[in-house]
């Protein structure tokens, strides 16, 4: 029902000119066509791009960001950063997770994802006890993506205990646990509400190996695939050492290699960080096709250490990006510095160049588009009939971009300035941000000032 | 001339409420004072913290950027960088010099960056003979920070080999030489140019051990103590692993070493990278009271490696920061990956922690600040009487720094979220950018493109 017309597009590993993009009635693309006839096209100036998928977010964690950079006595980790992070969770309430989470697509909306995979362990009242609706918080967070008009899939998370070997679970855990049925029952009543909505998916997300067992994890994917076979399965792994060590004296194997050997990974699934890869799991994951979730700022950020990403590229690996706790929430910083720990630690640039394109940034970008959609099971991350209408438009004027096409223009996008030319976001067909301004960013921030 | 009153700003170590700022025809601040009467002054919304200085910059490589993020055959490095860039230099004349130097420092000023030391070694025509004027492309640069309105601490280089041992310079490298009395020459110039200019400084910057000669470099210092004895002096080391070896080759020490060893290294010195030394060199380094300028953003794109900073700061080393190659243009973006990178190596979180302060944001900037302000060797860094009146007011309304203020608000500047709170500037008691724009910056966006 809408046609765009744009000087220059990217349409899989190239650049079209001319291109005419039809979309229908329920936001998917219905042609593609280069060198085409612009009348009666909505015209766009500036090159279109498909917009990123976000493959990990912890909404909830938005407000949380610039509060535990401090040093805390005894020294500081990624467990005492666990500890503040717990704090500050018990004080939300739904009102105050939807506020949040809408702040935070608008912003994700606003630096160029258009679709979102969200890890979702809230799920319960600061006792641990079940909202009247066991799917309250949700619903919260979903319909805020609705808002922020973003695509999102939504990963409930099965979380029950507080340490690999089944320990019990924390205080500051409450919120987060389910057994099987109660987990199953959330999963269920989402798909239901969200049965016909073209911009919502569910999937799940067995927080890490640590939170469940192999007796819960077994029984939760077995209950997924009684509703979906196909449905998306999260899951944080091997993201730091001492979580590699607890796991080898429970089991006497690595997290990513005990995970490959007892569960069924495959394309439908997304390994989350996978830092601390032995040489041998960086190639099986490969083979298996799932996704490695990479999360490169709140990596730095928790001192987590660095993929094994010339290996995994080399093994042909898939991966995807993920703003994961939004200490930044730009696709560019991610990518950016996706390459440049590579850089830092090899002493040598253009590291994550594949035999498909020596422009680093382009590459980078397609990879990350490819995993990422991958990750969120839906038909976005190219500019093709069937995918959602979600792109991007950069702003032909910006200077960091001036003099810059195809290819060379991607890698300025990713490696050049500190200020976003994302100018205009369309998702599911709908112009969501235009001229860098969402419509609803001011009444969404004034709520989200509100509730922190 | 001007006064301003503002509910909180930064002073020293500390935050105030209350705060009146009362600034001269020149520029300069003539007294400050908490609990003020507000009457009479401009009021100023959002919390005000002294601009920071860019200790570190090569104008004309803005237009560079984003143009060698592809791999070359043969694999990648700095040294391939380095070819791609000669290429480029080839190419610009006096007005595309001014027009490049032009946008940057107008993003500068809109990044928050309120003075820069320009490390300017860009003097002659193509062919390597003068311009009618020798200084003619210093007076570009100059003239470009000026029409943007921020400081600048203009470094002409001297530069006159192709490697240690003096090595003869390469083609690519002829629009850089001089010998020691051209260099002089330009140096006593623009001095002269310049004298009764608040908001320049004229010093001089070796540009590193391979590219001079012991001789060469005592003679220089020798002529620029004859007209200036507080001048200050900026050099390149230590930068790639491969310049150690060569320096270690050629004079049996390191590069740092041969610098502290053989020359008359103090406060008035910045040591530009410094990124490879041994314990010795590094508390070595501290002892002098010398700058470490240190360039984050550039030396994770040139895969340079990371600077010892626990160890430096144990040793209460002076530091600040540069955007030398202009691939990012953003003190936020500089000071949050100088800490992640560290944490990145270590595995843990919070490196850059002194005694001073454990928020880690806030320290970095301070950190900065005061280090910057002695390496472009102006009246700078603080909000104190007899400073210039260089400072960035903070967005209030900017969702990443809701319900965060002091130190914390600090950390939330420097670590939370990818958009820039920075709202206004102020440099030399002018505001250059209001509501995030530049008052020239349409004008200079133009003339930057045409040159692209």
């Amino acid at each position: 029902m809408t046609d765009l017309f744009c000087d220059t597009a990217m349409l899989g590993a190239g650049w079209a000119t001319g291109v005419r993009i039809a979309i229908d009635a329920t936001g998917s693309i219905t042609a593609i066509n280069a060198n085409a006839d612009p009348r009666g096209a909505e015209r766009v100036a500036g090159a279109v791009i498909p917009g990123m998928p976000n493959l990990h977010s912890h909404a909830f964690q938005r407000a949380m960001a610039g509060l535990a950079e401090r040093a805390g006595p005894g020294g500081d980790s990624f467990w005492t950063w666990r500890e503040v992070m717990y704090g500050f969770v018990r004080r939300l309430g739904p009102e105050q997770v939807e506020a949040i989470a809408a702040q935070l697509y608008v912003e994700m909306a606003k630096a160029g994802y258009t679709a979102v995979a969200e890890f979702h362990y809230l799920h319960h009242q600061p006792d641990g006890s079940a909202y009247a609706d066991p799917a309250e918080l949700s619903l919260r967070v979903i319909e805020a993506a609705r808002r922020a008009g973003i695509g999102i899939t939504h990963l409930p998370v099965l979380y029950r205990h507080g340490g690999f070997g089944a320990k019990p679970a924390a205080e500051g855990q409450r919120r987060f646990l389910n057994d099987a049925d109660r987990f199953l029952g959330i999963v269920e009543r989402l798909r239901l509400v969200y049965a016909d909505i073209h911009d919502v998916r569910i999937g799940m997300a067995p927080h890490s190996l640590r939170a469940t067992s192999p007796e819960l994890l077994a029984d939760a994917i077995a209950g997924l695939e009684r509703m979906d076979r196909s449905a998306p399965i999260h899951i944080h792994i091997a993201e730091q050492a001492k979580e590699v060590d607890e796991c080898v004296a429970w089991s006497g194997a690595r997290p990513v290699a005990w995970l490959l050997d007892h569960m069924p990974v495959g394309a439908r699934w997304c390994l989350v960080h996978a830092t601390h890869m032995v040489d041998a799991e960086v190639v099986n994951l490969a083979r298996t096709g799932a996704v490695a979730g990479l999360c490169p700022t709140t990596e730095a950020n928790l001192g987590d250490g660095l993929f094994a990403l010339p290996a995994y590229l080399a093994a042909h690996g898939s991966l995807g990006i993920g703003s994961d706790s939004h200490i930044s929430v730009s696709p560019i910083e991610e990518l950016r510095w996706l390459e440049y720990g590579q850089r830092l630690a090899r002493r040598e640039r253009n590291v994550a160049t594949t035999v498909a394109s020596p422009h680093v940034g382009a590459e980078l970008y397609r990879l990350a588009l490819a995993g990422g959609a991958q990750a969120v099971a839906r038909p976005v991350g190219s500019l093709a009939p069937g995918q959602r209408a979600d792109l991007v438009v950069l702003d032909p004027d910006h200077p960091s971009l001036a003099g810059r096409s195809g290819d060379t223009l991607l890698d300025a996008f990713v490696f050049a300035g500190n200020t976003s030319p994302v100018r205009h976001v369309m998702a599911g067909g709908r112009w969501i941000v235009r001229d860098g301004r969402h419509a609803h960013e001011d009444a969404v921030a004034d709520a989200y000032r509100r509730t922190v």
